[in-house]
């Protein structure tokens, strides 16, 4: 397990600024309102790809050595990192092979082969994707760039951090979703070495709420196939990702489906943004939690728009 | 009628700054690829009220004598002057009250009551609509705020091509939506004072194409409630509109109702923004109209965000 430092972010930062967005902090009187907090949202929505994972996976395929090249990446991913991995190896002109279950939103399917990544597909379970995995590399011989239990990865993501407390004064918190857990890492690096005052929160879905299990017990418990809407947040904890989380989380905080499908709602509507799933489940946690977050100000990273317009939520609950 | 002057938009300006946003402009590589043309997209989207309306709402109602207070406003609209009037009044503590057609979409009506303005309603079309206001301003004695044939309106509109001028160098031209005209009219007012070298383009619905005719006509043609799916746009162009639009925009480009739905679609997806179908307009003008737009440095009106998330046009085709 390599442990990436604040430098190996720092130097990911450099790395990637060419190929990557600074995105932009949204505010809302009317969900500051709402909430009693003073709520900044960054809004990786607008990033390369589509979402924050475009920095990770930038940062692993422009450090890459030159003898890899010619074999490339490879990778398996819920969609988000599959899109990511694709858009940065075409930005180098490498070859990216991605793993991705056959239910993943066709919308993510499309932009993956639109940047020009190989799609081989697997079932919709952790186990599944990890055993076609195996098979890929042993033939491609690519460069496996995992979607988040990747120091390479969790630099990258931990530049996100860094440019929202440069755009932000004072934040008492920072609030992200978890799936696997690479942008609380990179989260964790950054503010744990530059703003160790601010406090950082995960936000996960109760319907997979292993994080959150994880983070109570002590120890990972993973959960094979979790159902959510939120589908960026089904994978588990590895052992790199675990290390932060254990390390430097204040909470881990859950919704149930609905809040989460609100949450998502409300801000389509009154910050006329799109967002994915996943990104609204730090503010269906904060509404849930007033009290935690009252007064205070907030960061709260919007990790990707990445959405399926024919298949929207509320129109089918 | 009266003319507003460029000293006119620099006060409306500096009355409006402590209730309005500076919105931002976006960008995207890909729109970028698709048109041929550099598009700057100024976001009016995330206006306060989700509309650039709200700039023109609230240079009426802070420049208000005192006297008036008490009476209030009041108007007829399709819905977004409508709330950008009641949240200008709202902002100010007086009383609106609103003639909307009963067609509106719902979302607009619960914003408008959310806001504080009471609605009178009245049959979609322009007729019933000045009618029913003829009692209303009986009734209140309210001062009368068109939506757009209004000099203190047109006024306000100019500030946002204002910030787009100071936000992005070098416009070869901006193009924004027409109905009524009034955001076309402000920005030729702001234009053609300060940037006279920027050609200014109006985009329509071909199914409400009023303003097209008239443009070709050289008079004002007014259609009695066409249908059209960027239901911002079916108002007629008035005296003080048709000045502005006849003495300075370069040509009007109408699009299909199919055409504005593909836009609006591809716009959601790429640029993860919630904006209306009326706001989609101009980007379908521009993917028609490629060799117009070509190498040129293009500002784009976003002109407001306020859809019913429940009623996506492209879900209905």
């Amino acid at each position: 397990m390599i442990i990436p430092s604040i430098d190996d972010m720092f130097a990911a930062h450099e790395r990637i600024k060419p190929h990557v967005h600074k995105t932009p902090v949204l505010t809302s009187s009317f969900l500051n309102e709402l909430t009693g907090a003073e709520l900044f949202f960054k809004c990786e929505n607008f990033q390369k790809a589509g979402v924050f994972k475009a920095r990770g996976a930038s940062n692993a395929v422009f450090s890459l050595s030159d003898d890899m090249l010619e074999k490339g990446v490879a990778t398996h991913s819920s969609g988000n990192h599959a899109l990511s991995l694709s858009y940065a190896a075409g930005r180098r002109g490498i070859p990216c092979t991605v793993v991705m279950p056959r239910t993943a939103p066709q919308a993510k399917k499309d932009a993956v082969k639109g940047y020009g990544g190989t799609i081989v597909e697997c079932e919709p379970s952790t186990s599944s994707r990890e055993a076609v995995f195996a098979e890929v590399v042993a033939e491609t011989g690519a460069e496996f760039v995992h979607p988040y239990n990747d120091h390479r990865v969790i630099a990258g993501q931990g530049t996100c951090s860094r440019e929202l407390i440069d755009q932000v004064e004072g934040l008492d918190a920072v609030i992200a979703p978890i799936g696997g857990g690479g942008m609380v890492s990179g989260t964790c690096l950054t503010l744990s070495n530059l703003a160790p005052e601010t406090k950082i929160y995960a936000a996960e879905p109760e319907q997979a709420d292993d994080a959150a299990r994880s983070f109570k017990a002590g120890y990972i418990i993973a959960d094979d196939a979790p159902e959510t809407v939120a589908d960026g947040l089904k994978v588990p904890l590895k052992d790199l990702t675990w290390h932060f989380v254990s390390n430097h989380v204040t909470d881990i905080l859950t919704a149930s489906e609905q809040e989460i499908i609100d949450a998502m709602k409300l801000t389509w509507k009154r910050m006329k943004i799109v967002m994915e799933p996943s990104s609204a489940v730090p503010l269906a946690t904060i509404l849930k939690n007033k009290d935690t977050f009252a007064g205070k100000r907030v960061g709260v990273i919007i990790t990707g728009g990445n959405v399926d317009l024919d298949l929207l939520p509320w129109l089918n609950s």
